[in-house]
């Protein structure tokens, strides 16, 4: 299996993706594409001592960096990310990691490879931490407006995510609303959850916002407009939390005293809702495995994005994908309105 | 003045109520109406030892529980919020105050008052602390679907709420989006977007959900289904990160006297992050005033509610919005399409 790596991604340049990349190469037995600047990889290769055998270099001289808007894209042929998915579309690999500009990745990556046959929108998915364990959001930031069919496949493709990666047999599935009851909702979400009951799914109902980290539900759809927006808010909670506690406990000797006993801890917890550690996101439905990772991603953060990417493909998502949507339009051969 | 206050309302039953009205009676000088079963608002008189001059019980024998469908009020015509209301549709009372469940009151309030005239939907408007200070974000779940102009209403009401409650001369007014630029968003966002940039507010443009608590806008305005997701995953992110911190903290003995020693100083953050602390939220651009509080509301956070509504009626709140959403209709006197 081959995956190609972005080298330019992230906020920290290609030290760290070098690092993850050369790790996952070694531990999973992988043949990767490090692709950037070439220079600057071998620079990094030379500071880890080891020329990996079962890594190549393919130089992406155009850089595309984090605050970039994705207009820059459309004149640079031969960025990191534009070459990888290239690499992707040309089977020359078998999936794309990039830590990149996320914006950016779901752009290129659309118009390069497309969607895979059947599905209307590719989604945004990741998965966060909650209370019971791990939870899968999509859409996150995609796709801003939705129709009530496109939340449905989103279901289809988060289950399957759920069954092959993460091991769940029949995942329950929520629709992110305003209110438990049925009747709660905008017009978009009362009709999906029409369509989500009626179809074979394990659709449990509504989620309202604050039961996303109690871990209610294993997937919980939305239109990528509100996903991505219940996601940025909880990271300005998070954030702003953490600092509000800083102010309040620097103004006292005792509690200074007391956050330094705690401190290694209450780092520990923010690493848990961090949520850059784990894998990735991942574009569910596109026509070409593509995984994206957190811009602050520790080098381990990368070696478990190229995991995922490996279960990804290992695990045949994309043939499974494209079935159950077939079947989800056709249930029993019949075709449906 | 004479304020109506629910007393039924409330995840604590009377006590509550009853203590913060008599205290707010007391302090401000006003008239309170309280509203509710007479015979348990006569036992917290005889508990508190003082039968206040000037207020007045008025008998509402139906109770709604805080977990009762909007739909159990059609037949409680005596429920303790639809007197209330009534109280102030009859001119009986100048505003009412109610800590009930807040879907209830949106919901009789609507339907017995009304939209004030010009303005399309009433709005649900609540004050969040940030880091600088409080922002006002509106619709938090009256309306879950919403036309561009209605944000445009939304955000001419909440710059009049913020004017007048808040002092501030120009309230700066973001748009609730999923990123900085004008493109982003979804259509309802981006003809909104073009709206407010063509009105003489101070619109600062699109704000992301991870600076809802930075404070960079003073208002933010978002359909009533998006700004409820936001407003419940805020609740939902900070209880979980407060019971993983605890369970992280109790595994450990350091962290353990670490956590005594903040304690007093965590629990101050939690108040100031507890919304229920503040006024709480008001019905904008209904056709009389109403002010619901948090259901986990303190006797002070009443106090604070009825106080919150003296200061919207003694500030000429309504015919503000009256004559500024005419204004807004037509500026210039020009009919505007």
């Amino acid at each position: 299996m081959k995956i190609a790596v972005d080298a330019m991604g992230g906020d920290f340049g290609p030290r760290i993706a070098v690092t993850g990349a050369v790790q996952a190469a070694q531990d999973f037995n992988l043949e990767v594409l490090l692709v950037g600047v070439e220079a600057l990889i071998k620079k990094e290769f030379d500071r880890l001592g080891r020329a990996a055998a079962n890594i190549t270099i393919i130089d992406a001289p155009e850089a595309v960096g984090m605050g970039d808007g994705i207009f820059a894209l459309r004149h640079q042929k031969r960025s990191s990310i534009r070459v990888g998915v290239q690499l992707v579309k040309e089977r020359r690999a078998d999936a794309f990691v990039s830590m990149g500009n996320t914006a950016a990745v779901v752009y290129v990556s659309r118009k390069v490879l497309g969607a895979l046959a059947g599905v209307n929108k590719p989604a945004l998915s990741l998965l966060v931490p909650t209370l019971k364990g791990m939870t899968l959001l999509l859409d996150v930031g995609a796709n801003a407006n939705c129709a009530p069919e496109d939340l449905e496949q989103f279901a289809v493709m988060g289950r399957i995510f759920m069954q092959q990666i993460m091991g769940l047999p029949n995942p329950s599935i929520g629709l992110m609303s305003i209110g438990e009851e049925k009747s709660k909702g905008n017009e978009l979400t009362k009709e999906a959850f029409k369509r989500l009951q009626a179809s074979p799914l394990n659709f449990i109902g509504n989620i309202e916002g604050k039961d996303i980290y109690s871990g209610r539900a294993d997937i919980i759809v939305s239109d990528g407009f509100t996903g991505n927006v219940a996601l940025k808010v909880s990271e300005g909670v998070v954030e702003t939390l953490f600092s509000l506690a800083k102010r309040e406990i620097m103004k006292n000797f005792f509690a200074k005293i007391g956050f330094l006993l705690m401190k290694r801890h209450l780092k520990k917890l923010y690493k848990q809702v961090d949520y850059s550690e784990y894998g990735g996101a991942q574009l569910l439905g596109l026509n070409g495995v593509c995984i994206i990772g957190h811009g602050r991603s520790s080098s381990n953060a990368v070696r478990n994005a190229v995991r995922l990417a490996r279960d990804f493909v290992a695990n045949g998502i994309q043939d499974r994908i494209r079935e159950e949507i077939a079947k989800a339009a056709c249930p029993a051969g019949e075709a449906r309105a």
